[in-house]
């Protein structure tokens, strides 16, 4: 029996809760899943075997940075994203839309596309829905993401207008896509606004998607917000097809969105917090530069499965941060996306026992926010 | 049957060439053998996890800089330097020696031992050979390392100061030392002067230590001298204990050094060539930074059994050098050091076949040196 790539199937519920499997041509992802980001196609610090002895299995890698270096023609001749780095199961590309329009006063937008300066070499470029699609068709990605416009989510006359923007480049974007072997995602936008979310949601369901995103969140508006926002949109998009979170991202944020029925989630935070000294545990972050670390023997967390678990002290950990050691950064990352990956997997299999609720009240009771 | 820790066999000879076998408390080291330089308690940017997939058998340590930072006493505490940066086989540390003469400026030696600042702050503390064994002591390396004065190699005068210095010191650091879980290794000076090396490979084979090191040398002599004063010393030190050329690194000093009967080398070169983006081939040095690179699909070496060459293609690491991606020193120091590692396999299986004397001629026929 051959399975068709991108079906989905949901295995369990629990109130908004799922449980899933997406098939796509480099393996199954078992949701609800979270995917590491390689911005460069590298998750930095990280090799590609050290992801898989995490248990990683979905890496998101960014179109605009590979597009402006080493470009996407380039990626295409080495054979593909996956083959460039090495990566053999799933990937997703976004579309470089919250890149490009993260540059502020470096892009300028019309209704065609958005034409943009390098952050690399000032250089200038041009991203339309039809240019976006091609580069992550070169790309090769398992996930592909439709070309958006993220708005500032709380100025409302803003959020609307990229909002029928962003519909109108969906539909372009599912008109520009031809490789079979790539799943489309259209992308739900509409900022805090209840009723522009609602309307997005309706507009982008209907265009036939294998799966949906929901963007513009996780960008400075509040927790309240967010899952407000989240609970709009996941109760219009079809049970039948997986919904992404994109950016989205601390521990508590993950739980959150598993709750309200967020299918995959990518972030920075692990790797990016990881360079930045800070350990994620399920109950919280921990700065390993402090003095306090300097003999303790015990791992980052006691109960952790990872290689830095199971092998380091904090005491080495803060060493290595204090004398300005690269492998602290490697050890950092690896239990950072670890924690990650295993809050999925625990989760997953919570909904599965029927007994998420539970679980996520018990981790969220015990998550210290600071 | 017990095998006595530190007792050495040789299993083959070849010319002035040995295959040998060292027994130490963490394993048995298969001589020649390359030893990466883990300074800080950790080789630059490699997990051990990724050393022991390497094949690497002994690891040295750094006691200047683990005396400064985090601080012996700390290490000690933390269960010794093994136990600290997770290495569960043989390792070696130095003495502190080398690293201390290297400050110029800013040290001041007299008979006792040397008056120097840390780099890190500029703080005044001091060694003496019965400090430097007590240091080595607390870090609980295999092989440890006397402590001795490295001078100039040109200058006479100095050169012949020094190793008087390190004749008295190599007396003192055996009568200081007492774990019997450690071999204390002498170390040879004279500069690049036969008569002062013929006097002082005497005088440190009298003193009865379970091994010898070369030091002094690969400091900015000639090749021709380097040579000619490892025939010179190692005419003199005994058979039946290991040799150690310390601070070599070169694929061509490696084989210099076994064909005139070394058995053990150490050095950063591999890791710290990664970091400047030249991977070390059979063949030479290649520069990935190098736009030549960008699109090609080969791997470094196409018949190396690395991690990196069974993964990753030259296009792919010259990315990441461009991109400023940490994973590009990763990937290189493991192929730089799986190179050093396996050719002293290589030309251990070579001795032991009786074929040493036509793999060196080869390999330097064909290995170019800019």
């Amino acid at each position: 029996m051959t399975i068709e790539p991108f079906t989905f199937d949901l295995v369990a519920r629990e109130g908004r809760a799922r449980a899933g499997v997406f098939r796509t041509p480099h393996g199954d992802l078992l949701t609800p899943v979270f995917a590491p980001v390689g911005t460069q196609a590298t998750v930095k610090a990280v090799t590609p075997a050290q992801l898989d002895e995490i248990g990683a299995s979905l890496v998101l890698a960014n179109t605009y940075h590979l597009y402006l270096r080493p470009g996407a023609d380039l990626v295409e001749e080495m054979g593909g994203v996956h083959e460039f780095m090495r990566w053999p199961k799933p990937m997703l590309t976004d579309s470089g839309g919250f890149q490009v329009f993260s540059l502020n006063d470096m892009r300028k937008v019309d209704e065609e596309g958005v034409t943009f300066k390098s952050h690399i070499d000032g250089s200038t470029h041009r991203l339309t829905p039809e240019k976006a699609i091609s580069i992550e068709q070169q790309l090769g990605a398992d996930i592909i993401m439709a070309f958006d416009e993220c708005a500032v989510p709380t100025d409302r006359a803003y959020s609307q207008r990229a909002m029928i923007r962003t519909h109108a480049w969906a539909e372009r974007c599912l008109k520009a896509k031809t490789r079979p072997d790539q799943a489309l995602f259209g992308i739900v936008q509409g900022g805090i606004f209840p009723d522009l979310r609602t309307q997005s949601a309706e507009y982008i369901a209907s265009l036939g998607f294998p799966g949906h995103a929901i963007g513009g969140l996780s960008v400075g508006e509040s927790k309240t917000d967010m899952h407000a926002m989240i609970e709009v949109v996941n109760d219009i998009l079809p049970e039948n097809k997986p919904r992404y979170l994109m950016g989205v991202g601390s521990p508590e944020d993950l739980i959150n969105g598993v709750l309200r029925g967020v299918d995959i989630f990518d972030c920075v935070l692990p790797t990016r917090l990881a360079r930045h000294q800070s350990a994620m545990t399920f109950t919280g972050r921990i700065n390993l530069m402090n003095a306090v670390h300097a003999r303790d023997k015990r791992p980052i967390s006691e109960d952790c499965g990872c290689y830095t678990c199971q092998n380091f002290s904090r005491a080495y950990l803060r060493h290595l941060i204090v004398a300005k050691e690269m492998l602290a950064s490697t050890l950092i990352s690896i239990h950072n996306i670890y924690t990650l990956v295993e809050l999925m997997r625990r989760s997953r299999q919570a909904i599965l026992d029927g007994r998420f609720t539970l679980f996520a009240a018990d981790f969220l009771e015990h998550y210290n926010q600071k």
